[in-house]
């Protein structure tokens, strides 16, 4: 019996504090109002966004709301003017958006299409409206996808159809963390052949820029952690060197280690740790008269990095990246496309990055799993 | 008589010590060793920089020393297997040199070599030695450059010929202030045909942005001054729009103004006062997605610059650039080639910034004139 046009009850992990676990409830999910999307959320990635916004931190945490940003399912139907989109497609969702009209979108400079940026952060529908209820509250959205309730109403905007033969509990994973670091090797900082690169921080975003840096023809990548554990991972990934940077030398700095092991600083530096210091020293390693540095990690709210200037004078750029500078629309079809043909040399190897799974039941333990250090990539599965 | 091989007698400006005023004195200068080359200051620039060192500010300044960095002249002898240069060229003093042979000159991504770096930041020549001396004192060279003496000894790496027929009293300028600002512009940022600027302070090197971008074919070109006296030299030389940053309206920043004055932000922003918060003012007025700010100011040392990471996680970029990205012997002949033929759409027209003249024995007075606001650039007959 045809769900289309009637509100779907189903299961959701909601989020009704800051500081308090998920709670899985039933929710009322409304249809798509026009010019938006309504998905049955088949896998969903874990990722420390989620858990930093459910610990109460980030300054657009609005609560109670269903979190969730890296999900992947299957268009249940469609609103009013909706033409890009069908029941059945296959899709990955989009936190960042991609609306191929805006001022962002048309700049070929960005990818951070502003379309509905406004209302995505602040949980709502670009109507101001929300499409969850529960208990008889309204929840809030988030990131524009919602990805933790097995059915979610999204932007068309916020939304790609993907190659429907590819296995969506590793599609999925493309909707954030992978994306976010391979992409900013690629996209955004572009790194060439022969280049030397160091990644701080080696979680899923840290691995999937040394996957990129691989593919990009780096001969040196030098991955840094605090944990001696992930050497292993960094090196299947395509590390050339690891340096556990607890574990220094007497009077030594990470930075004069690097500048040391890359023979007078790094072409491309990538920061993926979101701790405002190892920006610093991202930046500070990088090479004297073009060194780049890339800060993907997310920095605490009010925090704030900081050198001095002779750093840039002296030919060290600092940037950032959101999303990997990926358009999703444009870009994620041909990414899956090259998964599913094992284009291992020129997209992720999605599958070597999921190493737990978990229910929407036990979705708790997914968080508990991220925080052991042996999890790079937790799915959830939301059926 | 020739001079050449023989140790030439001649007046000096002498930086004694830091804090002090020059003192013009008899100087000896020795011959050029091998790899040197002699030259006959005729006209110097007065820069901040050589105002920053004799303040004792900056932490390379080296007592007693002869500054000066803005200098050209002729050629009055070169040394041992010199074959670039001959007695009777016309040249410009590179502070920057560029050997064509190191790392970075053969990067193709800057114009900072580092052959001599090392030397010329200690205040020596390349042989650890000096080639002045007065009163029985050896006396410090200066950025390579040492050009308030009426001759001075030099790595050959570090001095261009150029058009003979071109006025060295003009010609001078570009061994730093315009050619700093300009080439931050077209090198460094590569601004292009329609982008907004904004330039942050508005004095030599700010006017030669405002230049640059003007040739770039910029739309908006907003200068920011705390001078309302800047504003008819900003408009003289291409800007659209001038901003008295102290005459802000109640609790409006000059970030909120310069958002509303462009529309979302700037596509490009020059910082030309050194002054760290400018500089962050300079990052956060830029366009998200892709505004790039650069920074051309010197910051008095130990001074750091500071945001939050989010600005460039959003998409604008933090550079620098020292003698505006511009290879001295590579690229400075053609400046000057394009001056002379008037071609004043894609060279700084350097007449128009030189607004003071001084004699070496009153190179003090050009120092006030400096701090009177009033003066774009002073130039030192040196003769």
């Amino acid at each position: 019996m045809s769900t289309t046009g009637k509100t779907i009850t189903c299961k959701a992990a909601v989020a009704w504090e800051a500081g308090k676990p998920l709670s899985i409830e039933d929710v009322e999910v409304d249809p798509p109002k026009a010019g938006e999307v309504r998905v049955k959320v088949t896998w969903t990635g874990l990722c420390h966004t989620d858990v930093y916004t459910l610990s109460g931190s980030d300054p657009e945490g609005a609560f109670p709301a269903i979190l969730g940003h890296e999900g992947a399912g299957i268009v249940e139907s469609v609103g009013e003017g909706v033409e890009e989109f069908k029941p059945g497609q296959s899709v990955i969702l989009l936190y960042t958006a991609e609306c191929k009209k805006c001022k962002f979108c048309t700049s070929g400079k960005t990818n951070l299409c502003q379309s509905i940026r406004a209302y995505t952060g602040k949980g709502v529908m670009p109507d101001e409206t929300k499409r969850f209820r529960c208990k008889g509250k309204e929840l809030f959205h988030f990131m524009g996808t919602s990805a933790f309730s097995q059915y979610t109403v999204v932007s068309q905007y916020s939304l790609v159809a993907v190659n429907e033969k590819a296995p969506q509990e590793q599609t999925c994973l493309l909707g954030c963390g992978i994306t976010t670091g391979y992409g900013a090797v690629t996209n955004t900082a572009k790194v060439e052949k022969g280049a030397t690169v160091a990644v701080f921080g080696v979680g899923c975003v840290g691995l999937a820029v040394i996957e990129g840096a691989k593919h990009s023809g780096a001969k040196q990548i030098i991955a840094i952690d605090i944990n001696d554990n992930k050497q292993s991972w960094a090196t299947k990934f395509g590390a050339t060197d690891f340096v556990n940077s607890t574990k220094l030398k007497e009077g030594e700095s990470i930075v004069d280690r690097l500048v040391e092991m890359s023979g007078g600083g790094l072409d491309y530096t990538f920061d993926c740790t979101g701790n405002v210091k190892v920006m610093r020293s991202a930046l500070e390693a990088c090479h004297k008269g073009w060194g780049v540095s890339t800060i993907i990690g997310v920095a605490a709210a009010g925090q704030e990095i900081a050198t001095r200037p002779f750093q840039l004078v002296t030919g060290r750029k600092w940037q950032g990246s959101a999303f990997g500078g990926v358009k999703g629309k444009t870009e994620l079809p041909g990414m899956v496309d090259r998964y599913m043909k094992k284009q291992f040399d020129s997209s992720p190897q999605i599958d070597r990055y999921l190493t737990h799974k978990v229910t929407l039941d036990t979705i708790s333990q997914g968080f508990d799993h991220m925080k052991s250090g042996e999890c790079i990539r937790c799915v959830v599965d939301m059926s």
